[in-house]
C-alpha cells in the first residue's frame, strides 16, 4: 500500500520543481506519474524532440527518492501532426471529424496515427526505458474517453470489413448471422458493408453489435502496439493502463491482459452526479459519493489486474466536470483512499498535485491550491500515509490479496447489446448490474467481479445481471463450482449472432433451468407489477420487465415467487436462481440475503452507509452516513485504524478474528 | 368478414411452408400477404431474377387453398441498387443523404428510383398478374414511415420548382401568396426558391406548406405508378395499400383515391406508447390500448376506402418498436379483431405468422413463437375465426356497410399548417380531432371520419375539429345538410395560401357564423381559463387557445358560453355550433351530448372503458375496462358472441331491435 | 416623451398610405419607422434601384407632420445577392451555411458582406440623408437575433487570427495566456488556430472567450461602417439602433459608443414565456409580464444611451414568436408606455400600425387589426398621448433625466464567461443580475445600469452581480466614490486571460476585501444551504453556489452571515460587502435593505407586484397586481395621472414632494 500523485512540470516554473518533489516526499508520496499529455513540449516541431526539460524534470524527481511512473503521450497529438494527416481525426456519426482543440482527437484505425504513435512511444520509451527513476508506465491516457471508441472513419470502416471478414469468412455467412434477408439487407460482398450509422430507421443489431465489438478490439490492438514498445525499451518495468468509472464502451477485460497493472481513474461526486441515480440519492451523498460506486470500480479492476490493482487518479477536492461540483466533506479523501486499499488496491496517486490556474481543468482541485498551499485532501493524504506505516508495521498481510466467496459477473457486450437492442428504453445493463452488486455489499459481502469466462470454483454465490450471451460451458463450469448461482432477467437470451436461441431463453442455461421463456414485457416507469414470495409473507414489486415463464408440464422448477396475474416471478432448480423481473432494491436485498444463506453464508443487514471490507487480517469499516456508527464486539486493542466508535466520514480498521 | 395473416417464406426453410400453410388454413385464415420486404430475394444481383422460389412459395400457399395478397418490393431497395444510384437516397434536414441498412431508404423524388420501381414493380405484375391464387395487391409497404414523406434532395427541390410554376403560373403570384415582401424574401424567378429548409429562423410558413403539399402529392404520384402497372397486369384484383395509425405527412385522400381498399395497420399497445397520452392513461390502458384509439383509425380508413378496408397487419402480442413493450392482455387480440369488423373491416390480417428470431424485429411477436408454437394470439385468431362463422350463419348482413348518423370531419392540410404555424406550442391538431372523436364515441354514436371536401347529407350532427383552411362551398353544404355542425377554435382562420382572411376569421363560415375573431391567445399547459354555460349550471375550462369573438352590434348569435372575463367560449347562431377554445374533455361531453340532443340524437353516457358500435343487424359491445359490464334490455336468445355479462376485455354482438 | 410607430408601406396598398398617415397622427403619434426590411423593393435586380415608391412613401408621411425614423435596410439581403455570394451566409457549429429564407442570413466578418451593405447603405443615405422628413436613422434591425452573432466561416477564422495577433503579438504570449501547454494545445503560428468549435470534448475557455470578444468586436465594427456612412450623408439627424431585450451576445456599451440614441425593443409577455421564470410566476404575470422586465431594459439601455433612450418596439397586443402566446389585459400596453417614460424614455414607438396578414409574423398584433380596425392597444396608446400632453402641460421637467442613489454593475463579458466556464450547469449571469436588480426595485429604489467601467460618483449603493473579470482600478473607484458596494460570489475570481488570479479570487478586489477564496462548490438545484444572519434572526439560504472564504488570521473582515457548517455567507470590510452564495430572493432583499439603510437610503417593501419610478418632479406608481392599491400621503391634486386608488393594471404620477 502506498500514495503517488499526478504533476506535471511542464505546467510550472522549473523554479518550483524541486521544492514539489522534496515536499511530495515528506507527505509520504512515492510515485509520480508525469508527462501523459506533453507531447507538444517533448516534440515541438516535427521531428524535432527536446528532452532537457524532460531529463531535468525526471532528476529532480528521482533525486528526491520518488519513483517515476511515465507515461506514452498519445491522448493528445499536437496541432502539428493534425495539420499534416487531417485523417488522424475520429469521425462522429454525422460524418463530421471531431477537431483540435481539447484531447483524444484520434481515431484508433487511422493509419497514420498508428504509425504516429509507434514513433512516438519508441522515442519516449528508448529514452527513459532505463532511467533509474522511471519505474513503471501508463499507456496513453483514458482510452475511449469522451465518446472516442467508435469512429465512422472511412479507415474505421476499411478495417471492420477485414474483421469481419476474419469473423465470418463468407459473405453468406454474415448474411445468415445477421439475418439480412429482413428487410433485403443482404451483402453480396464484405466490401457492400458500411458502418451502422445513418440509416432511415435503426440498423439490424447484429450489424451494430458487430461494430461495437470490432471498434473494442482496435482499442485493444492498439494499446498491444503500445504495451510491445515499451517492454522492448523498459524491460520489467510494469505496464499500467488508467480506465475509467464505470466506463463500458470497450472490453475492458481483453485490454487490461495486455497490461501488467490495472488502474482507474475515481471521482466519486463527478460519478455521482453524472450517473442514473435519482435526485434524492444525489442529494444524500453529494459530498461523499454513492456508498457502493467506488467500491464496484475497485472490485472491477482488481479482478483484471495482473498486480494489485490502483487508483491512478483519486479526487482530491471538488472536480470541474460534472453537472454541479460540490467539495467532498473533510474526511471523505482519506476514507477514500482506505476504501481503496481495503478493496486490495497497490497504490492509491491523487489527481493532480497542485491545481492549474488555467485552461479547461482550471476549477479542478488538486493536493494544492494554485497558490501553492496544501488543501484539505493533501492534509488527509498525510494523514494516510501514517496510517499505512502504521497498518503495515501492525500486519506483515495489510497487502494481501482479498478473498471473496461471492462473484458477480460483469460483462461488457452485455452493456452493448442491451443498448443496441434495449427493448424497453431505460434497460441500462450497468444500473443493474451495480443493483445487484450494492445489495450484496449493503449485506456485508466482500464481491469479485468476474467475466462470463471465468472460472467458479471458490465461490459459494455468483450472481448474474441480465446477461444476453452465455458461453456455451457456462451451465458446466456452475455445476463444476457448487456455488448458488442468481440469473437476471434476460440471461440467456441471445445468441452470438444476436439472435434468439432456437429453443427460446434461455438458451444454453436450459440445462440449468429447465423452462422455456415465451414472451417478455418491458414496462414504463410508473408500473410496478406486485410480486409475492410464496409461503412467506414477503411482498414487493417487479419493474422494467417481465420474462414469462412456461415451466412446461411436470416441472422439476420450484416457483418461488409470483406476479399477480400467476407467472412465475422468481423460480429454482436445484442451485440455480433465476429472477424473471428486476425486483424493487429491498426485495432483491431480502432475496440475495436468502438464496446467500442457502449457499451456507452469513448476510449482515447494513443499511444503506455503513460499509464493511476485509483484507487479509483486517476488517474495514466506513461510514458514510451522518450520525456515529458503534462496533460491537470488537476488542479495543484490535483497533489500527480509529476506534469503536466510527465518526460520520470516519474508517475503523480492526484485526479480524 | 374473414382472417389473413403476413407472412415471409423467405425467412424460413422451404421444409417448413407446407406444414406452415396447412395450419393457417386449419387456423380459419383465408389470405395471406408476402413479399413486400423481399427485393434482394427476387433481384439478387442487377437484372439477374430469381423467381423459382416465389413461385413454390406461391404455389404452396395456393394449393392449401389460401389467396395471396401479393406485394411490390420497393419499400427495401437492395445495396447494389443504392450503390449504383446513390441519388435514390432520400437527404435529412441537414442535407445529409439518409443511408442503406434498414428500409424505405428512397426519395420519393429520385428519377432513378421511380424508373427502378417501375421496372421491378413490372417484373412482379407481370410474373404473377394472372397467378390463381393472387387474389389481391399490396403497393410497397408503409408510406412515409420513419420520417420518409419529406426530403431536401437536389431532385425534391427540381420537382418542387416544377410544382411551384403549375400552381402559381407566374413568380408574382407566387410572391404575392406567401406575402414575399415581408423580409424581403421576393423571387425573381422560380429557380431561386429552395427548399424552406436551414433558414437562420422559421421560414415563410406559406413556402412551408406549399412544400409539405408538392411532398404529399409526390406519394401520390409515385403510388400512382405502381396502381397503374398493377392494374395493366393484374385486372380484376383489388389494390391495396398499407396505411399507417395516425399517419399524417401525406394526404390519404389522395393516395386513397387510387386504390381499391385502404388497409391500415394497428398496433394499439405501440400507439399508447407512442402518442401523448398523459402517463395515467398510459398505465390505465397498459395492455389494452386506448379504447377510442383503434377504431378512431378504422374510422378513418373505412370513409376513403372504395371496398370494405382491412386491418393489414394486427397486433398478435408484444411489439418491438415502442420505448416500452408490455403484452396484451389475455382477449384482446380477439377484442380488437371483432372491433375491426363491428366498425367495417373486410379483413383482419395479422402481422405476423410467426416471430423471427432475428434481425430488427426479432421482439416482435406473431401468432407462434419463434420455436413454432401457437402463441396466445394465435389461439385467439381461431376463436374469432369460429366466431366469424358462427355469426355469418346467423346473420346475412353482418358484412353490411356502416351507417352512422354522426360525422367527423378530418383534414390532413390542417395538421401541417398548424404544425407549420402552431402559435402555441403544444397545438396538436390530430389529438385535438382525437379528442373530438373520443368525446362523441363515449356519447355511444357511431362515427364517420370524412374530408371537409365531402357532402354532409345523412348525417344530423357533424362535429370540425379545428379547420383552418375552410372550402369555399362548405357553408353551402353545411346548410344543404340540415346537420347540426360544430366547429372547433380556429375554424376557418387561413386562407389557402395561409394568410388571414380579409375580414378576419372565421373567414368562409361568416355566412354560418355572422361574427368576427378579432384576436387570439395561445395558453401554457398550466393556464385553465374557467368556463360558465348560460342558463345552466354546467361549467369548466378551456386550454390551450382563445378566440376572442367580436359578435358585433344587433348580433343573432347566442352566446352560450362564456370566460370569466366575459368573453364568449361557445356561440350558437342557428344550427351552427363554434367553440372558442378547446374544452376539458368533460366539457366537451357535456357540449356534444346537449348539442346532438338538438340534433335530434340520443346521447348514451358510457364512461372511458366502455363502447358500443353497430353494424347491419347487429350491435357490439366492448369491455376495456377491469370490471363485467352487464348488458340491460336485451333478450339472451338475441346475442351471437358472448353475453348480456361481458367480462373485461370481454365482447358481445347481440340483434339490434 | 412622445409616440411613434413601425410602418410597412411596401406591404399595404399604396391606396391607404394617406389615410395611414392620417390616423396616425390623429392619434398622437410623432414619429414613423420605415424600411428596414424593404431591400428586395429598394434594389429589386443587382445595381437597379426603385426609389420611386419610397420616395412617395416618405412624401405621404411629412406632408402628414410626421417625422421619419430612417432604417437601412441590411437585416434582410435579397436572394439574387445571396446567390451571387454564398460567403456572405453566416455558418453553423457544424460548419453548415444558415440559409436564404428569413432574415439575417448574413456573416459580420464576410468582406463581400460588408461592401454590400457599404453599397447600399451609402444609397440609401444619400437619397435620403437631407429628406425634410427624414429626422432620424436606424441600422439594421435587432443585431444577433436568431444567435446571429457568432459565425464559423472561413472569413470569419481568418479575420479573428488577426484579432489575435493585434491582441497578444506573439504566439509565445498567446499560448501562455490561453495556457496552452495544458492537453498539448499549442500553436506555433497564429494561421494554426482555428474556431474553438467541433472539439472532441470542451474547448480551452480561454480560446472560446477571446472568440466571443472577437465576435462582439465585428458587430460593433460593421455598425461603425453603417454610422459613418449616415453621418456623412445626414448630418445632424441622431442615429439609433434597436437592440433587443436582455440580449447578451455582444457588448452592446461598445456599440452604443458609436450611436446617437440606444433604443430596445419592449415585449414583456414573450419575455415572460422566453425566460427563466418558474412556471407559476409565468401564469402570476401571464398577460401583464414581470413587473422588473421591461424596467431592468430601460434601465440597462438609458445607461448606454446619449440621447434619451427609447423604445422601439412596444408590444400592442399578443405576439407570435413565443412558444405560447396570451393578449396583454387591458391596460397594460398604456401601462408599459407610462413604465418607459417613468425610466427616461424619450419615445415609445410601437411596433406595428397594422397587424400584416402574411408570412411569418401575421400572428404578431399591431395597433390596427388586419381589416383595419383600431385595436385595442391602438385605443391605448390615444389615450397614452393624451396624457403626454397632459403631463407636459402641468410639468415642465417631466423629459428631465432620471438620477437614480443606486446603481447595479452590468457586464457583458461576465455572461459570456460564464456560459463557457459555468462549473454549475445552471449558472446564468443575466438570471443572477436581473434577480439583484429585482430586489432593489421591490424595495423602491431607482437603478441606474452602469457597466464596469463607470465611474461610481454620485452613488449611495452599488449592487455587482457575480463579476468574474475586475477591472484593476475598480476598487479605487469604489473607495473614492464613498459608495457601499455588494459584490456577488465569483467577483474577481478571473483574470483577463480566464486563469485563476495568482493570490487567488477575489483577486484585484483583495484591497477592498482581505481574504481569499480558496475553494468553490456549485450545487444542484435541490440543494439549498441554510444561511443565519449574525445576531439577528434572520435566516434563509444560498442555493447554486458557495464560495469557501478564508478570512485569515487576525483579519478585519466581519463575518456578518454563515453557513450552517460554519463557513461565512456574507462579509463585509468597511462599505465592502461580499456574498459567498446567492442568497434565495426574500434573504437577498432583506440584506440589501439593511445594507441600504447602512447606506443612508430609505428602502420601502414594496412586494412583488406594486412598482414605484421617479423622474423630474413627478412619482410613478404602477400595478401589476389583481387589487386595488391605495397610496397614502398624497395630496389628490398631486395626482397628473390617476388618482390615490390604483387599479389593477393600472398607473398614476403624482408631484414629488
Amino acid at each position: 500500500m502506498r500514495l503517488g500523485v499526478c504533476y506535471y512540470p511542464e505546467h510550472w516554473p522549473e523554479s518550483l520543481w524541486e521544492d514539489d518533489a522534496r515536499r511530495m516526499k515528506a507527505l509520504g508520496i512515492e510515485q509520480v506519474r508525469i508527462a501523459e499529455f506533453a507531447w507538444s513540449r517533448i516534440e515541438p516541431a516535427p521531428g524535432e524532440y527536446d528532452w532537457a526539460w524532460l531529463d531535468r524534470a525526471i532528476d529532480v524527481l528521482g533525486n528526491a527518492g520518488l519513483k517515476v511512473v511515465m507515461c506514452t503521450p498519445t491522448a493528445t497529438p499536437p496541432k502539428w501532426l493534425i495539420d499534416r494527416h487531417p485523417d488522424i481525426l475520429p469521425v462522429d456519426a454525422d460524418g463530421k471529424p471531431r477537431g483540435f482543440g481539447s484531447r483524444r482527437h484520434y481515431d484508433f484505425s487511422s493509419p497514420s496515427y498508428f504509425e504516429a504513435s509507434r514513433t512516438i512511444c519508441t522515442a519516449v520509451a528508448a529514452r527513459y526505458g532505463k532511467h533509474p527513476a522511471v519505474a513503471y508506465w501508463q499507456t496513453d491516457n483514458e482510452y475511449g474517453c469522451h465518446n472516442t471508441v467508435v469512429s465512422y472513419s472511412p479507415a474505421a470502416v476499411a478495417r471492420f470489413r477485414e474483421w469481419l471478414k476474419a469473423r465470418y469468412a463468407t459473405i453468406d455467412a454474415l448474411n445468415r448471422a445477421w439475418g439480412n434477408v429482413f428487410w433485403s439487407m443482404e451483402y453480396r460482398s464484405f466490401d457492400e458493408i458500411d458502418a451502422p450509422v445513418g440509416t432511415v430507421t435503426e440498423a439490424n443489431p447484429s450489424h451494430r453489435l458487430d461494430y461495437r465489438r470490432f471498434a473494442s478490439d482496435e482499442v485493444a490492438r492498439y494499446n498491444r502496439m503500445q504495451v510491445d514498445i515499451i517492454r522492448a525499451h523498459s524491460p520489467g518495468r510494469p505496464v499500467a493502463h488508467n480506465f475509467m468509472q464505470l466506463f463500458t464502451e470497450f472490453d475492458h477485460y481483453k485490454v487490461a491482459a495486455d497490461l501488467d497493472v490495472a488502474t482507474w481513474d475515481s471521482y466519486p461526486l463527478g460519478a455521482l452526479d453524472q450517473q442514473w441515480f435519482a435526485p434524492e440519492l444525489k442529494a444524500q451523498f453529494l459530498r461523499t459519493g454513492h456508498p457502493d460506486f467506488a467500491t464496484f470500480n475497485h472490485d472491477v479492476y482488481r479482478g483484471m489486474s495482473k498486480l494489485p490493482f490502483w487508483v491512478m487518479e483519486q479526487q482530491p477536492g471538488p472536480v470541474n466536470w460534472a453537472q454541479w461540483n460540490p467539495a467532498p466533506l473533510p474526511g471523505m479523501v482519506r476514507l477514500w483512499s482506505w476504501e481503496a486499499f481495503a478493496h486490495g488496491a497497490g497504490c492509491v496517486s491523487y489527481f493532480r498535485w497542485r491545481q492549474a490556474p488555467f485552461a479547461q481543468e482550471q476549477m479542478h482541485a488538486g493536493l494544492n491550491t494554485p497558490d501553492n498551499r496544501l488543501d484539505i485532501g493533501g492534509h488527509e493524504a498525510a494523514r494516510v500515509a501514517e496510517e499505512i506505516r502504521a497498518v503495515a508495521a501492525a500486519h506483515a498481510d495489510a497487502d494481501a490479496a482479498v478473498h471473496a466467496k461471492v462473484a458477480l459477473v460483469y460483462d461488457y457486450e452485455a452493456k452493448w447489446l442491451f443498448e443496441i437492442h434495449p427493448q424497453g428504453a431505460d434497460f441500462h445493463y450497468p444500473r443493474f448490474a451495480f443493483e445487484y452488486y450494492s445489495a450484496l455489499r449493503a449485506l456485508g459481502f466482500d464481491v469479485d467481479v468476474i467475466p462470463a469466462s471465468a472460472s467458479l470454483d471458490g465461490y459459494a454465490l455468483v450472481v448474474v445481471p441480465p446477461l444476453p450471451v452465455v458461453p456455451d460451458d457456462f451451465a458446466a463450469r456452475v455445476a463444476a463450482s457448487g456455488a448458488h448461482v442468481v440469473f437476471g432477467p434476460r440471461s440467456g437470451s441471445k445468441t452470438r449472432d444476436l439472435q434468439i436461441p432456437a429453443q427460446l431463453p434461455p438458451g444454453p442455461l436450459a440445462s440449468l433451468l429447465p423452462m422455456r421463456v415465451w414472451r417478455v414485457e418491458s414496462l414504463r416507469p410508473n408500473i410496478a407489477e406486485r410480486v409475492h414470495v410464496d409461503a412467506t409473507t414477503i411482498e414487493g414489486h417487479g419493474r422494467r420487465w417481465r420474462d414469462l415463464i412456461d415451466v412446461g408440464s411436470g416441472s422439476t422448477l420450484d416457483v418461488r415467487a409470483r406476479f399477480a396475474d400467476g407467472h412465475p416471478a422468481y423460480v429454482r432448480h436445484g442451485s440455480a436462481h433465476y429472477f424473471a423481473t428486476l425486483f424493487d432494491d429491498r426485495l432483491t436485498e431480502q432475496l440475495f440475503a436468502r438464496i446467500a444463506t442457502e449457499a451456507g453464508l452469513a448476510p449482515r443487514v447494513l443499511g444503506d452507509s455503513l460499509r464493511v471490507s476485509r483484507r487479509g487480517a483486517l476488517t474495514y469499516v466506513f461510514n458514510y452516513g451522518e450520525r456515529v456508527h458503534a462496533i460491537d464486539g470488537v476488542d479495543a486493542a484490535d483497533f489500527v485504524i480509529g476506534s469503536r466508535e466510527v465518526e460520520p466520514q470516519g474508517v475503523a480498521a480492526y484485526r479480524t478474528r
